[in-house]
């Protein structure tokens, strides 16, 4: 039984956070964020596959080896990213400045950043919001933290859960920022994930890991991947359940909620992709192997002749399969069909003479589903993308000014 | 020596052609177009590598084989693909059809469609467009066949050169249509040419595929691969040269003249992508192998962020960097320079000071090029696409109807 429970990060007990506003963003707007937790957290992330790396998430990526952390810093505004030796010396600084400041170990202190790449970090802004942000550290400032990281993004992005674990009330808290240069597989954004459960760290981790295939792994935006994107979990144990140390039941529990929360977050992140107006799942069934499956949704759901169709609300489903073969999947184009929502639009390779009023009803809905059978074995996997509108192109044709 | 000479397909000798209106747009513009020799030629294609392919296409890839063809008869405004066998039995009509008003063998007539997928072709409208367009055949009539292909196309895109084989004057002639569902590895479009030398099959078939391979090939306007993508060639022989038979200095002039043509017109299609408002030229040097050249060209080009940065004129080579980073190519981000038309704007891999009026200046410019640098290896690569505007979202939101 999970429970939807209000708040984000700051939900679980021991976590406090906070979102400031230092002048990193020109519309002062809040672009800080600090989240902590009151003792030292076992931790795990997941990073960006970019052969590019941003200098916060070169650092986050060592000092999470520990297998522990206690604070986390994240600026938006700036990428901190393609600025040679001084980027990563800004991020030491950021964590050792929070450090200081939190009386914990540097170390411990993981740093992330979002924004344009190859512009300096204004270190003066950045060291007056980390210290204006953990003087107003609460347990009420997860909403405010959340705001803090957003970039394009129109909505801020948390969730909260609570379920029972070895008799003991359990938490997981999250927020998470897009909303463009989203594509698996990789993390594709800033997400960060609290509990106050009591768990392993060999477990955390691979939970972690399990879900993040499953949700923030099957968002796409534009296809692109970031050099700066990453999920961190931190789990406190300050609910006082025994421990999870092994697979077991509890454990399913537990992955189930990091499931939910990480699904509802990548949807989220979906629907609020640049420009969108329609959240779409891209379902693929009956492929060869999970590989295939996954090329197929990967392929339609990057496709702008897809997306731009449905926010035409056009059911050009030639597109789709088109598509789909060019994915690289292995099937036969005389077996697949496909849907529009319910409506079957394609069979066995061939158009259906279909209603076409019934299907521009489906595309007018805020959530589209769209669905392939490849009828050729057993695997399938599910994206999430949204489609592609005139406001994508004004948001990022000058995204820099 | 490669002279430009007016005309298209019926620039060079014993080729004649026509296009005419049939119905099959629905805005009264011309939809079908006839190609013809007046004898047999030797020929060759390259066919889109879409697992899907269209009817016409696949009727095309079959009477290819024999190596020789006389006639070509292509229709825009329907694609004629996943229609189950009625699409092929159609595509076999226009070809019987074509070839008893030719008076030749039907196996000799290649048969091409470009449009929406999935709808039915109205074989009565492209009964009437194929007798009329073979009753008014003629020298003049390439043009009309160029203009009878377009689909999304603002411009028609037809070239003819001359120049010197074994002491004889000869010709090559070519249309092509574009300008959306385009990107390599695949015929990226429907193109035709015509010459008049007298070749071998097996050379013909050597320098269309060679040619192919660093022009149609190296355009990309928006990743997607179409189902009905076909570049054809025929060589009848008119230009009574004594014939090339080897891969001697005769063969290169005409591989030279061949690719001149082929790149002339990939530039056009990349410049006149659906919505475009700039030719890009994509270069990537210093790439460890071939394979990760193409793979660096390909993901900066198929970018929606690199490319809509473009539309805005906006110098966000951060854009640039990433996209090279997801390729899937193996270098070091810290040794790449990247260049913004002549001005450097990043150099190993770190953003530099650079002036932003003059970066602004180069991507106002109606032609752009990008060069990346990754000092890993030797190898090197070049693409065409465009920018990604309001346009192509307006074009491709509300295509079929």
């Amino acid at each position: 039984m999970i429970n939807i429970i209000d708040g984000g990060v700051t939900a679980p007990k021991g976590f406090k956070a906070s979102g400031v506003a230092c002048g990193l963003k020109n519309n002062q707007k809040k672009d800080l964020a600090v989240v902590c937790s009151d003792d030292l957290a076992v931790a795990s992330g997941v990073f960006t596959k970019n052969v590019v790396k941003g200098h916060s998430l070169q650092l986050t990526m060592e000092h999470i080896k520990s297998g522990y952390a206690q604070a986390l810093v994240i600026n938006s505004g700036n990428a901190n990213a393609c600025l040679g030796e001084q980027g990563y010396k800004d991020a030491e600084e950021m964590a050792s400045l929070a450090a200081q400041l939190l009386n914990c170990n540097s170390k411990n202190v993981l740093v992330g950043s979002t924004g344009v790449i190859g512009m300096p970090l204004d270190l003066s802004k950045v060291r007056s919001g980390i210290k204006s942000a953990i003087s107003s550290l609460s347990e009420e400032g997860g909403h405010d933290a959340a705001e803090a990281i957003m970039t394009t993004d129109i909505v801020s992005k948390e969730i909260a859960v609570e379920f029972e674990i070895q008799g003991e009330k359990v938490r997981i808290g999250a927020m998470a920022k897009g909303s463009g240069m989203i594509h698996p597989n990789m993390a594709t954004m800033i997400g960060v994930v609290t509990t106050d459960i009591n768990i392993s760290k060999k477990l955390l981790d691979k939970a972690l890991k399990d879900v993040i295939n499953h949700s923030f792994n099957r968002v796409s935006v534009d296809g692109d991947t970031s050099v700066c994107d990453m999920v961190v979990i931190l789990a406190n144990g300050k609910a006082n359940n025994e421990g999870i140390v092994k697979e077991d039941i509890e454990y399913s529990t537990f992955k189930s909620a990091l499931e939910y929360v990480c699904t509802y977050l990548s949807k989220m992140i979906a629907k609020d992709g640049e420009g969108a107006t329609k959240l779409i799942e891209v379902v693929a069934e009956g492929a060869k192997n999970n590989e295939d499956a996954y090329k197929i949704v990967s392929a339609i759901a990057k496709s702008p002749l897809v997306k731009t169709a449905i926010f035409g609300e056009d059911a050009n489903w030639g597109r789709i399969i088109t598509a789909a073969g060019y994915s690289g999947a292995d099937f036969d184009p005389n077996l697949v069909d496909i849907y529009i929502g319910e409506l079957m639009v394609c069979r066995n390779g061939t158009g259906l003479d279909f209603d076409e009023e019934k299907a521009k009803e489906i595309l007018k809905e805020a959530e589209v589903k769209i669905k392939i059978n490849l009828k050729a074995g057993t695997s399938s996997d599910r994206i999430w993308t949204c489609d592609f509108s005139y406001d994508y192109v004004k948001i990022n044709g000058s995204y820099r000014s």
